[in-house]
């Protein structure tokens, strides 16, 4: 079927929306794509739906081809599953909640774990009927509390969720990997670039996860690489290179100075290196940052951070480490009311000392020293040792990660990048088995109980990604695999006979199978190449001033190579073209 | 792609659920094909899905060879475009409403006029854009009262839902014809059986309406029909003929009489014939039902509805007068606050002197003579004459439609049926074009304001639908073009050059485009051919006992008819048997 510009739902924009920011939301609403109907929520119109789907294909194409099978379950879902799991909590505001006319809880599910387990529960009682591998394309919905960059980040969305259930570690390896390869095959067929990154688990749980990040400047999620292996990792993921704890024997005593006005830890430094003498820096400094840490269903409990000096808390690295759990800074208020806690001058003593949980960053082992704060304003301890002054009640990692750490495998160091989160998978193990007690039975008559994984992929999200890594500054450009339309042929030329021979042109190109989008407006041709540039179909074919010389040009979107082609053989040119 | 039985997503059930009353969900649970998640709420499993699809696509293709353009609009919604058409309050507790984690109050779309509205506001402006079609297959989510019949009547269902966008009404009626006929083109590829009845427009508001409805003994929807025209309504919409008026002189005066113990139509009946003489009947009485109307956002008002005595008062029709006012039957507290109301014995009189509204039925017309409440404990009058004695507030359609009755066009008697709502196309007007001002520029440079229709089409109800009309004794039936597979291939022999055959005879089927469902599994023949008719693909063949013969066995699941076919022939017979 033929499209005609000159009735497709579709009116392009000169001026990039007010409220977008990265270049993908700004073209797909500028090309008529999709337009925003609530905050982080999109209606996608007749180009953006045909991308969409086209994503979806090559989506279900891999999952079908690695013997997963397809089913779709709701988004409005009881509670009752997601109470079992603890989701209903630990989603906090991020989750929709509703209730229906009868007052019963309901919510509209962010991911379904909770529902297969149930399924696969209700249907399979046997080994034999395992491995299991399900799948859906479905709508899903987060709350987010900062939608952003259109499609990029909604609160409604679509994604691919596929769960497998096997009977133990090794089958559930051998799903974990099938799905790696699909979703490798699935980015690579879309023409993405992309990075592997280990990634923590979240809210999910389980054990091994890996995240597809498609690299990206505007992406959200910095993951780091190893200048020398292949080792990468989102921020969250990276595992400190903790260093050898030293001898204590022979370091100098812990000694309390009066050091004036010295909040921060640059002031501190600068102290140091006139008081004490020496080239002392910001890593020689022990940086104590109080939070509070909530699990689940319970209270805040106060909680000290202690980092090198050098070093911030990475918020998000510090979130992971803590899920299901929620972390937030301390307010004034909390210091006031803890005036044990004496804020730009607190230190491991005190906050041990007042009942508090002491946690430090990896590097801080035994035997290594530090300036810090010693629990009264103006004063700070010097020589300070671990394993000798004081002892931490744990590790976390939540210090930043910067560009020369050292890698985690040993090779090389670490340099980041920006990236947006295209594919998760997970090993969950027997968490969501272990809530709904999923068992079969197995050879031995025993039940077994059931281990999973839990595997997504960015359908929608895709679209802007695919947007954001192909665009160039005239417009989008689509790959064939995902594009609207194979073929965008304009008519440049109001010539009777050009006209003719353009429809026919395109009668030719549908009839075998290229699929073609016509600019049969009445627009001048420079409004319809910036519309052609614009909306980014990857071949462009004009009838314009060359066809009374017996040429069409074929452009191709991509490298912006044009040809003439001669009007006899136009049809066989652009079918090489676009079977390039 | 071939789908094998040992490895497919399904588990079949020997026993209806306990929650299933009708056919069509009883198999559906049965045969694997959906699951419940929640009241209403369902999800497919593999089969079901499979045919759900292909439900879509033939709606799909419908509505694209009709010119319509398919876009997806989200399910999450703000509130403000349905608070702008009044329905955020009008739909009342049908509506899933929700508020995000900001406080902003949003809804589950039942239906998308107003955002369809918005839409097409904010792209087009011109006459020239004019006419368009926007339709979409989408997840729809209405609370309902009683959600049943598993997919029949669900809470979260996929209809296609479009929108027309015309200049003036002759353009609506070709937008509305142009649906009615793709409308009949789905229903027949799919073969369902339905008629087109005349309805009214409910919540949607606007003028002409028709509804399709499945023929079905389980439908919820009463249609009428005549016996001698094509015409045919929903009972909402038939429409009461109407008596002449008749002379009031002459006709005896009115006289309050005693009638004693006489609360019911029967006993006031009894009484009539005992004392008055003559052949009373039940349609010589007038009876006053008492309902409370409530506009939407206003206060109850108590209201009487005069119908003659041999009629009820039908609830639905009722409801389908007074939209968008909700109506609810007086309760015993109203009467103890009224006690102007004397239960029983109520007549307009009382009614009307008490300051409520008295509406009656189109046949209580002028010079019509009644019996009817005095409105005093145990009295009635006899001949009360409208126009004489009492003047009706108005005239409300509400009293049951009757086998029997006159058709309204005049010809014939009508008959009544039960059908299942599968479509439904109105011509809405300029209702929503009003409520958010969407005007054209038209040819004139003046402003136009654009009318409206609104078609809908419910593709997961449809599922439901052909199982109820095709099911039989055995299980489920599916015509190709929605059938999970064309073919279900049974191995019913154990032996090895047999079960070769059979994987080869799915292979050569699979090459021919023929989609194969091979019950490989180990269970026994019994067992197989159980599970073949319970799913009920299309054509079942059977590699048996006549395997060493060199036959298979081919079955019509429709005729239930079998025949042998030589092997070495199978694939061309079987293929003959699918494109019969």
């Amino acid at each position: 079927m033929i499209t005609r510009m000159s009735a497709l739902f579709l009116r392009t924009l000169r001026d990039d929306p007010a409220d977008a920011e990265v270049p993908s939301h700004k073209l797909l609403v500028r090309a008529g794509y999709i337009r925003r109907t609530a905050p982080g929520v999109y209606s996608w119109l007749p180009l953006g739906l045909r991308v969409f789907r086209n994503v979806e294909q090559v989506v279900r194409d891999e999952m079908d081809a690695m013997g997963a099978q397809e089913i779709l379950l709701p988004a409005l879902l009881p509670r009752d599953p997601y109470e079992s799991t603890g989701r209903w909590t630990e989603y906090g505001p991020n989750l929709f909640r509703l209730k229906d006319r009868k007052g019963a809880e309901m919510l509209l599910g962010p991911t379904h774990e909770e529902i297969f387990t149930q399924l696969v529960k209700g249907e399979y009682s046997s080994y034999k009927d395992l491995p299991v591998i399900l799948y859906q394309v479905q709508t899903k919905y987060r709350d987010e509390e900062r939608p952003r960059a259109g499609i990029l980040r909604g609160r409604e969305f679509v994604m691919k969720d596929s769960y497998s259930f096997d009977l133990d570690d090794a089958g559930l390896q051998v799903s974990y990997d099938k799905h790696r390869a699909a979703y490798q095959n699935v980015f690579d067929r879309l023409g993405v670039k992309y990075v592997i990154v280990k990634a923590t688990a979240g809210a999910m749980g389980g054990s091994q996860s890996e995240e597809f990040l498609a690299e990206c400047e505007v992406g959200e999620d910095t993951f780091v690489r190893s200048t020398e292996s292949d080792y990468a990792a989102n921020v969250e993921a990276v595992v400190t290179t903790v260093p050898s704890a030293r001898p204590i024997d022979g370091l100098p005593a812990a000694v309390a100075h009066e050091t004036g006005d010295t909040p921060t830890i640059d002031t501190l430094v600068d102290w140091a290196n006139a008081t004490l003498g020496g080239e002392y820096t910001a890593a020689d400094t022990l940086k104590n940052v109080m939070v509070k840490i909530r699990k689940p269903g319970g209270e805040w409990e106060i909680t000290a951070i202690g980092v090198p000096g050098d070093r911030e808390v990475d918020f998000k690295r510090l979130e992971a480490s803590v899920e299901p759990s929620e972390v937030e800074l301390l307010e004034e208020s909390d210091f006031v009311s803890n005036p044990a806690l004496v804020k730009g001058y607190i230190g491991p003593k005190g906050v041990q000392g007042a009942g508090f949980t002491y946690l430090v960053d990896p590097r801080v082992v035994e035997g290594t020293s530090w300036i810090t704060g010693a629990d009264v304003k103006g004063q700070h301890f010097v020589d300070l040792v671990v394993g000798r002054d004081f002892t931490p009640d744990g590790v976390i990692e939540a210090a930043s990660v910067r560009d020369g750490d050292p890698s985690p495998d040993g090779k090389g160091v670490l340099t980041s990048a920006k990236g947006i989160e295209i594919g998760h998978i997970f090993q969950l193990g027997r968490k969501y088995a272990d809530a709904f007690e999923l068992d079969v039975l197995g050879e031995n008559g025993k039940p077994v109980r059931v281990t999973m994984g839990s595997y997504g992929l960015g359908v929608s999200r895709m679209v802007a990604v695919l947007a954001e890594q192909m665009h160039d500054d005239k417009g989008l450009r689509w790959p064939r695999e995902v594009a609207p339309f194979d073929v965008h042929l304009v008519i440049a030329n109001k010539d009777e006979a050009a006209v003719a021979g353009a429809e026919d042109l395109a009668a030719e190109l549908d009839a075998a199978g290229v699929s073609v989008l016509l600019d049969d407006r009445k627009a001048s041709p420079g409004v319809k190449f910036k519309d052609s540039e614009l909306l980014g179909m990857p071949i462009v074919v004009v009838v314009g001033r060359g066809w009374s010389n017996g040429t069409v040009e074929i452009r191709d979107r991509f490298t912006g190579e044009a040809v003439e082609a001669p009007v006899d053989s136009a049809t066989d040119a652009v079918l090489a073209a676009v079977r390039g």
